[in-house]
């Protein structure tokens, strides 16, 4: 199967952009001294040999997703006994969510709510580990959070997650005015904020008072220049012949990857609601979410952004420990407090 | 002269550090379709063969400094007649200054002043060519700007730069209180914003309503990721190995490199005015730039940031009809609107 990624890069090159193309040599790359030893950690990490390795049939895809999402439920586990946030599991208009709330609530938060959205490029990152970041939010950032464990290929394909983010929120609706409510999450998860703000709007439901993307995968055709860049730079992602693009295009089922419910970079963006962007100066992903800060501010849209030292992509919310997932967090949580009624 | 960027880089090593470093392998950097044409002129220019020839004698940094003052003279005088810009030589406190005024001036803007400081590794760029970003700015945002053209060695070394920038804003508070004025610059003069601030600071004088530095040269110890993850992919700085870090040598001129007032990613930024950062993916200088973000951040400054798709080093003002010129000399006049007195 071909990326929509790799792709892209082959029909700018027959284009005839090659002959501007530069070759950038080897070179080493150290890892920085003025990080965090828990950033260093994740910094340090080698490229997994098996980074460009596919799945070839829906049981593959389907093994692959069950293998991550087992490995995922100790961790995520542990994180939520370290910091004191209750993980619950239940049903939102027929959606498997998780329901988390910290130990202690701010009263200015009592009747906020955060709906947070997984990544895992489409395809992995479900079950209880989905909760990652929201456990995270709860706990560093005081909110209740619902996390969506949205559908994924082989089971179902787009815009199936979309419309499982937009039936939980419609279900909260009921319960918490748009005002008083956010919506966040990395990646993909990035990608389905987006996706997801863009779809309310085309309904005609209120919006959330504001947002979070953190390195948004915002698209899917290929364009965005640290794809190549910061190609090898990445120890996550690695490269745009790695396994998130394939991934991207298995849930996409054949829809054009240029649909701003696949590659949010390409949606209208007027009257959207406030956005926090985050993202890491070796991130695969740092154009594209650089791309949504500018196409949000170009719409009017008050949009900020954060750009961690030396972070390959989603390194800001691996390690709770580490002072650089609690400046993005807490980051994240004070924006949410300036926008969000209370 | 070994240059600080390239002696932190081997003392790293010879901590031990080089186990974890990894390898990036050659590979294509194509130049990106979705800037603007102008932007993929920029992005488009080979790297120099001469990017790592570093002058000699004070002699040979004389005449280098000469060339490029010379050679810039020709582009600025365009570029005033193009945005209809009045620029004229004074002298502020015995100091050289470019008073840049635009044809028509937003009633808000009338008693604000800007302070703009040039860049070129505390060498380069002086003469008239110095006031190049302030006539974009100027010319695109509406302020009226005086652009110091300080002393540079081998005339006058560490602090001379600074003093000239410190003499003509307490020369300019005498006409304009200090909240109605900014202070602004990119690269060695992104540098000089900040260390003009923190020197402010420490002689107890009025500070600036806001700031702008952009790219800033804010650690010439040479630590900061992008030294080596942009090696190669900014064709303007090219390389820690380049010519900017013996030339901020040459101006330190023996000085501790880690003093503030060379490297202000050290200074303290308690209490230090709002600040909007500008930088792109490609630049060299990225991740100074976001350290700075992130400890202003911390310091509870109000600080924003702008990370412009697949731009090298300065790109953001090489170009007055390019549309990200534009954006980002925009983004930088709504800010100081919103945080200068009128």
């Amino acid at each position: 199967m071909r990326s929509g990624w790799i792709g892209a890069g082959l029909a700018l090159m027959a284009a005839g952009a090659a002959a501007q193309e530069r070759t950038i040599p080897t070179r080493p790359l150290p890892v920085p001294a003025d990080v965090s030893p828990q950033m260093q950690a994740i910094i340090s990490r080698p490229i997994a040999p098996t980074f460009n390795v596919v799945p070839k049939t829906p049981e593959e895809w389907a093994a692959r997703q069950k293998a991550s999402a087992d490995g995922a439920v100790q961790g995520v586990t542990a994180l939520a006994q370290r910091l004191h946030v209750k993980v619950e599991t239940r049903q939102m208009a027929g959606v498997t969510v998780y329901e988390v709330t910290p130990a202690t609530m701010a009263p200015q938060n009592r009747n906020r709510l955060l709906i947070h959205i997984h990544g895992g490029c489409y395809v992995l990152g479900g079950g209880l580990g989905a909760a990652n970041e929201a456990v995270m939010m709860a706990g560093l950032g005081g909110y209740k959070v619902i996390s969506v464990d949205y559908r994924m290929p082989p089971a179902a394909y787009f815009p199936a997650a979309l419309d499982d983010v937009v039936s939980v929120y419609k279900e909260a609706l009921k319960t918490h005015p748009a005002k008083s409510m956010a919506v966040f999450g990395s990646s993909a998860g990035g990608a389905l904020t987006l996706e997801t703000v863009l779809r309310l709007k085309q309904l005609g439901l209120p919006l959330p008072a504001a947002m979070a993307p953190g390195t948004p995968m915002a698209d899917l055709t290929g364009v965005g220049d640290s794809f190549h860049a910061n190609a090898m730079v990445d120890n996550v992602l690695v490269s745009p012949e790695g396994f998130c693009g394939p991934a991207a295009e298995f849930y996409a089922h054949g829809h054009d990857l240029k649909d701003p419910l696949l590659s949010p970079v390409y949606g209208d963006y007027a009257g959207l609601p406030p956005a926090l962007l985050t993202t890491g100066t070796r991130d695969l992903l740092l154009s594209n979410t650089v791309r949504v800060h500018r196409k949000l501010k170009d719409a009017g849209v008050e949009a900020e952004l954060n750009v961690f030292e030396a972070e390959p992509h989603g390194a800001y919310s691996r390690d709770d420990t580490a002072p650089e997932t609690h400046q993005a967090f807490g980051d994240i949580a004070r924006f949410f407090d300036k926008h969000l009624a209370r």
